[in-house]
């Protein structure tokens, strides 16, 4: 992704999210609070749009993804995307879950870091975007369940069976893909699937304060950690050393790296650009 | 691994290991507990090819392993597999350490899920055998010891270097397979090499109880979530989403999912056909 | 790496490093205490050159890297490399930053377990070459932070975006190199990051146990565990079933195999050659 534009505008309204804005942070919430946030082919197109948008913008620094009401989010909508399903033609299907696909794709691929804001519920669906994202700050009231073998699918979807072992291992990934079950916070911890575990009901604010905290750092030195820790899970360690050296070499260029050495020299706080 | 079938017959009978077949789960018992369950060349070739048959058979949907009498398994038999490797040649030697492998990969790749009941002692490739497996179901008396430096042996034997830093990480792999230091359960239930801890002697019931829960689920859906584990380790991201897209599409269409809908609406439980 | 030598001669003195050989351990120690063992160019050359060298002699079977007086190692010196590299052109820079990988991979190609022995402060790049050992043994007074981002640049320095997810998984790893926080010991140890954990002011010397234990065992075992180990992680399940294989195949045509059925037959230790 990168923020070259040609003829393409903004989309000038998100019909199936909330979107704010404000200090370099993004924040995203899913606001289908009596539905427990469940997702609409709509959420997911304008997840993926919105995020193709975002990572356009160098004004962008930090995105929260959060949901509103009881639960972070409960997955696909039974009706609207289950029962919509079963009349799909293969061609139709295809296009579906590639959609959903890219919408992880583009958490995983977009230059900030995201932070999922979990309260209550994050299930299927759900659970996947939560898992895509680079932080997961999570209150006690959170609960994770990968519940499509539940729904006669693949435990595999959206890429969970790609990223599950590379957070919590191959042993618990397996148990948490074919069964379904919920993982409540404390194991979730345990296992290493929440980031960050705070208060109750203050998963909001605190996945705010570091958004806040990132969106104010050095900004290309996030964007390429990020690239990089996405990279590099499919590369082999030499390859790996060797864009390692590269990245860092041009870094090294950077305003922001000069920045640091002068605040450090005058003992004082750095100022970050993000260039 | 594919249920077409053309003039191989089944196997009458299992000479090196005890085999039954229940409601959809097969039970595979290593029954030499006056050694421990010490793997022979028989146990091994039996296990490869039994996997094999039992791959092609729809009606298995579960397979537990698990080991008779003191411990779940104590590796390759001291004198009958070391002692006689000390007298093979090269190219019998590859052929022997081959089909060790094999059974690993057999495990991984059979299209039904595989849980290892541990209690007491595994052992060197009893360890193996249990790591490979989706699920390891184990009491406290349960320990785990890759033993094969203390033989003058790589620690990477029949994919361990593979599965264990995937399972538990490399910090702890590396130790592990080092050291060939006993594991026992409340470390391995932290590491994440245990996937259920049970109460003192209740591996083999617990066990059952988790078979017999996944042979009355959609069979088709923990296929594929099985198969995606297994292939989506080896795979970038990208592909990873991609092989999920068509592989959701795909049970889009089946019969278990309808099925779930049906039930959903009508609210009672799913009967799964696993088709 | 390889133990034929041509006609290049032994460095005879390590100008950068504190080198130490006695019955089969290598001793290197970071030795600048009133810099809290900052790294200089120097110092990476020398680590790069060292582990070359040491890898060609068969006398060497481990190594203990430690850092002198209140810590481990506080990573690359603000005014020496982060200073200098302000003035450097881009090759220079390309240059400097693959010497500080090629470190890196020399840890983890070795032919003999490499040992960490963390006291105090791990930070920076002295936070990666403790994450790059085999071990890491550390004591209570241990912290690691991967301070990259801190000043500037990515998180992805000398292979770190490539390890540490693998030893600790994707979220912890995504947390610790995006913020640069300190992780202290308990945190360390839950998360997998420490191998052992020690009493206060012992881990050097509980690393020169392990070292002295791993210098008197199988040296061609612990060889190809380490190599088949860092090999994998950069493999398929089917290619490691068969490099498994084929090194256990070689493995039971060594000395040390036969040795250990010969000791296992007359009740006695077995007497390692590491052939």
């Amino acid at each position: 992704m990168s923020p070259f534009t040609g003829s393409a505008a903004r989309t000038p309204h998100w019909e199936h999210l909330r979107v704010d804005l404000t200090d370099g942070v993004a924040t995203v919430t899913l606001a289908r609070p009596e539905k427990l946030n469940a997702l609409t082919f709509g959420a997911y197109a304008d997840l993926r749009d919105l995020l193709a948008e975002l990572s356009r913008e160098r004004s962008v620094r930090a995105l929260v993804l959060a949901g509103e009401g009881r639960g972070f989010c409960s997955g696909g909508d039974v009706d609207e995307i289950i029962g919509a399903t079963l009349g799909m033609d293969t061609a139709r299907l295809l296009d579906f879950n590639r959609m959903t696909g890219q919408v992880v794709r583009a958490i995983r691929e977009c230059p900030f870091p995201v932070i999922a804001a979990v309260h209550g519920v994050a299930a299927g669906a759900g659970a996947v975007l939560a898992l895509a994202a680079d932080f997961r700050v999570a209150d006690p009231s959170a609960r994770f369940a990968f519940l499509f073998t539940r729904v006669g699918l693949s435990g595999g979807d959206m890429g969970a069976a790609y990223l599950l072992p590379r957070v919590v291992g191959l042993g618990h990934a397996t148990r948490l893909l074919m069964l379904g079950d919920p993982v409540r916070a404390p194991e979730a911890e345990r296992i290493g699937l929440i980031s960050e575990l705070t208060e109750e009901g203050t998963a909001d604010e605190a996945a705010q304060q570091l958004a806040h905290r990132l969106a104010d750092g050095p900004a290309l030195a996030f964007a390429q950690t990020k690239a990089l820790l996405t990279a590099e899970l499919d590369m082999p360690l030499a390859a790996s050393v060797e864009l390692d050296a590269s990245t860092q070499a041009l870094l090294m260029n950077s305003a922001d790296y000069a920045e640091f050495h002068a605040a450090f020299t005058e003992k004082r706080p750095p100022k970050w650009s993000g260039r």
